[in-house]
């Protein structure tokens, strides 16, 4: 079954498009560039890109994002240092990015004549982004169906909307995902920093799913000392 | 209720900003450059943001476009005369637009909380577009719903879908709109071609609403003879 991958290079989207690549017909990669204050995850989505011989389109939605204030991932606000689920984490959205970065890529597909779209959409998300929860990909697929119906059919495949970070890694480690070369942080360093909601839970996952983490950070120090001791009383 | 409206500068659209105005309150108008091959639509909505005074938000997705192949309004394929209705219309349908340009809409109404998103799909419209239909609006609705839960409510509004263009027509003409500041057809001439599926469309709806079309046409005759022959067998 033909299906794009929406790709933003960090550890979710990168084990779905080696998920996709064994399972299926992985037609493409697709990343948006939605203005973030780093281009760090696009390169790294080109790099998979290139690891998995399949296209990838970079699609420019940044002259939209101006007209979506009020997040820290494009605005001017600064990215909180913490646990990802916490309350303050909730500046990193942007409003309604899943359900236009989709809409664009059931585009593509339609127009490639693909059958699905794939997202990394997954339960540690639910917390803080409502467009991350079963809900939203039931109404999202059930829309689409409607959207598209005598044109051409696309599903929208998410297979990890159930599980957890660390679950994900699990799989991607299995599938011979090397997690140093994937993305997370929301800051613009040359490395991981360490200490920010993506590095936080990137390092949580691995550690539960049991994986040496080769990634390089910052801060190495902030998520074993400080926020391991609060989850886990270690 | 602060409401946005998507304005093409169509007739519809322009009928609907004008409604909006009227019940509610207008914050702004949204057009989309999809890389449709004339901008004439959007000078006239700029026109009526004018006359309104609000703000337009002309938002710029023709880099998108160009992965949504096989569209008339966007490729090298030529434009077909004719009914709206007809077969061939099909050529004019982009992959998913609707869909895409709706949750942009959402985005910058949840950015500027406003409560809701007003466009004007209409009855007329459901036969070859699948993404005008009252499911289809339905369902964009619910879908955003989950999607925007617990950052911003904002509501699709789109009280023509069960009306007629001749309806929309009518609304219009009570409401003062002047239809000859409205721009429909699909092709790039300095005045309306007249022999197009939306020139043909526009001048139906006036036939109909008994309103007397003050439009330059190239071709008025078009309509008159040939389709209205066919149809109204008058």
């Amino acid at each position: 079954m033909k299906t794009l991958v929406i790709c933003s290079g960090g550890m979710d989207s990168v084990a779905l498009a080696y998920l996709i690549k064994k399972e299926r017909e992985l037609t493409r990669l697709v990343s948006f560039d939605y203005g973030q204050r780093h281009k760090n995850e696009l390169q790294y989505a080109a790099n998979v890109s290139k690891e998995l011989q399949v296209p990838h389109s970079i699609i420019d939605i940044s002259n939209i994002s101006k007209y979506l204030s009020g997040s820290a991932l494009t605005d001017d606000i600064d990215v909180p240092d913490g646990h990802y689920a916490e309350e303050n984490m909730k500046t990193t959205v942007v409003p309604n990015r899943n359900a236009i970065m989709l809409s664009i890529a059931f585009g593509v597909a339609a127009g490639e004549k693909s059958s699905a779209v794939a997202a990394a959409v997954h339960a540690g998300d639910h917390f803080i982004y409502p467009d991350c929860r079963p809900e939203f990909v039931d109404s999202f697929r059930t829309m689409q169906n409607c959207a598209l119906e005598g044109v051409w059919d696309v599903d929208l495949y998410a297979p990890f909307v159930n599980i957890s970070k660390a679950d994900i890694a699990k799989i991607g480690y299995d599938l011979g995902v090397k997690f140093e070369n994937t993305w997370s942080c929301y800051k613009g360093g040359k490395i991981h920093c360490g200490r920010c909601g993506t590095c936080v839970e990137r390092q949580e996952a691995m550690h539960l799913a049991n994986i040496k983490d080769e990634t390089k950070y910052e801060d190495p120090n902030y998520w074993k000392e400080k926020v391991r001791e609060e989850k886990f009383n270690e």
